[in-house]
């Protein structure tokens, strides 16, 4: 597309200002970069700036405290005017996705990258629409994204995921990349697959949603923070390695696929699940165990060196 | 059993002392229980000695410097001698560990309870022998048990049950108990179910392996260090929780689950595992590896409190 192979990225277009995009428009404001925010619901502006407010506060505890400058424009082409990086956080529904992109892919300047945030459609659907599909990628970040590390890139032409990759990366970000797109990227596939098993231990009844969470949480959760499954199983393997475990506990892998279970998330099961996560939860209402989690999220990031501060861009 | 409701336990006899047995061995010295240990190893006091050493010196980092005796048995009855509770950790062999409880069931005093260690055999299969099975339990740790508070507890009695929950809460534990067995406990099974999915992404070449434990490490791991998978949907669903997550994204997660796949460990697979792992890796040994993660663990027990120190006995 071009042949520059670095970006100077001065203004960043966030089209779509739910958390999503108030999220992002935090950390590109805390990495100094200037945002052009847009929104066509009728308190967006209010609800972005309360969101970027708290965000920046906790960015700033990370030691990032950028200070790019935050607009908000009616008109999705004021917003893209200057742009030199789109990210578009519109609701998940690929019709609206699709014409939103193409509406950006008509406007937005020659050679900047657009990416989506879409965490379930995919990359070919949403892009159907567009003039310049390669320079489209999703870019799915994880909730929160001002927080959590994780993008999920998905594109289309090499160089521009090369400098998705970079542009990311120089946000502190850790961009992986799919060699081809998947209905539910690769973090909420692994995460949906953990799920049904948890759905279904519930429905057998083998023990209560507490101490189902409790089983994550203070055991295999605490690695998972350090280290992913494969790597895990590396460690499992003692002096052998994952060479080892696979070669002698492969097959009881094998055989515990088969007994997983295929749950239906039926008006019952349902039930329990929310009774039982009331139960855990003892009183303490979603804002207070976001504002618990935000903290401990802080301390750990802070603790594993996962400062959001970026490095080369 | 009995009608006491407070057991006082000074010695633990621990029986078997691979890595499981080593680490319960230096987490009930660190609370000031006396361990008589054994083991038919030849070098099984030497390595038992060196690995107590090293988790000890951990313990203490976490405050926790009980200062128990370690006595080594060559005979097992030796060991069982004034015994207050059994772990038992022998390899994971159904018919080993079956002959090896009905001997210790024999020779412990009544009323003693008698732990298993056991990761992937059923309870009733291999408390077959036992005179007295209302008194055995599982309870099942996760590496490195001595520092992660993970105990997986499945009983016969629920007397039993609560008497062996109050005892390794009194060691800073996590006890979790399961109303009734399944092979593999909780954690085991959902971490294959998340692991099965992460070699399907492998087999079909969607990214590297160092993508794909990042995509974890990265993102939900980093929350489920704090919380399972049931309040991690909580928050995901606004002020709603988890009823509203249920009412309007279970659908889309049901849909997810259908599309998760069914591979195999052959060869080929195993292969890919292999070398994705050797370069994440990149040139860190397993010990290397090891140290890496107990010495982040060690911060992350002491930034969420969770110590080892313990509670109410």
């Amino acid at each position: 597309m071009d042949t520059d192979t670095t970006d100077v990225i001065r203004r960043v277009a966030v089209v779509g200002c739910g958390t999503v995009g108030a999220s992002w428009a935090a950390l590109f404001l805390a990495h100094g970069l200037d945002v052009a925010a847009t929104d066509p619901a009728p308190d967006a502006q209010d609800r972005l700036r309360r969101f970027v407010d708290r965000a920046l506060a906790q960015l700033a505890e990370l030691g990032c405290r950028g200070g790019g400058r935050l607009t908000f424009h009616g008109a999705l082409a004021d917003a893209l005017e200057g742009a030199g990086f789109v990210q578009e956080n519109a609701p998940e529904n690929e019709e609206t996705k699709r014409r939103l992109l193409a509406d950006i892919d008509g406007r937005a300047a020659p050679g900047v990258i657009v990416a989506s945030s879409t965490s379930a459609l995919l990359r070919s659907a949403i892009v159907a629409g567009c003039r310049s599909p390669a320079r489209h990628v999703v870019a799915h970040p994880f909730n929160p994204p001002h927080l959590l590390p994780l993008v999920e890139i998905v594109g289309g032409d090499a160089g521009v995921i090369e400098r998705a990759v970079r542009f990311y990366r120089s946000l502190g970000r850790h961009p992986v990349v799919l060699n081809r797109e998947m209905p539910g990227h690769i973090a909420n596939r692994l995460s949906s697959a953990l799920y049904r098993e948890a759905v279904h231990l519930v429905e057998q009844g083998v023990a209560s949603v507490a101490d189902i969470d409790a089983a994550i949480s203070q055991g295999p959760g605490l690695r998972w923070a350090l280290m992913g499954p494969h790597m895990t199983y590396h460690l499992g393997g003692g002096d052998g390695g994952i060479a080892h475990y696979l070669e002698h506990l492969g097959p009881s892998q094998v055989r515990r696929w088969a007994s997983l279970g295929h749950p239906t998330l039926g008006p019952e099961v349902q039930a329990r699940i929310v009774e039982g996560v009331a139960e855990e939860a003892g009183g303490r209402t979603v804002q207070d165990l976001e504002a618990e989690r935000d903290r401990a999220l802080l301390g750990l990031l802070r603790l594993l060196g996962r400062h959001p501060t970026g490095g080369e861009a």
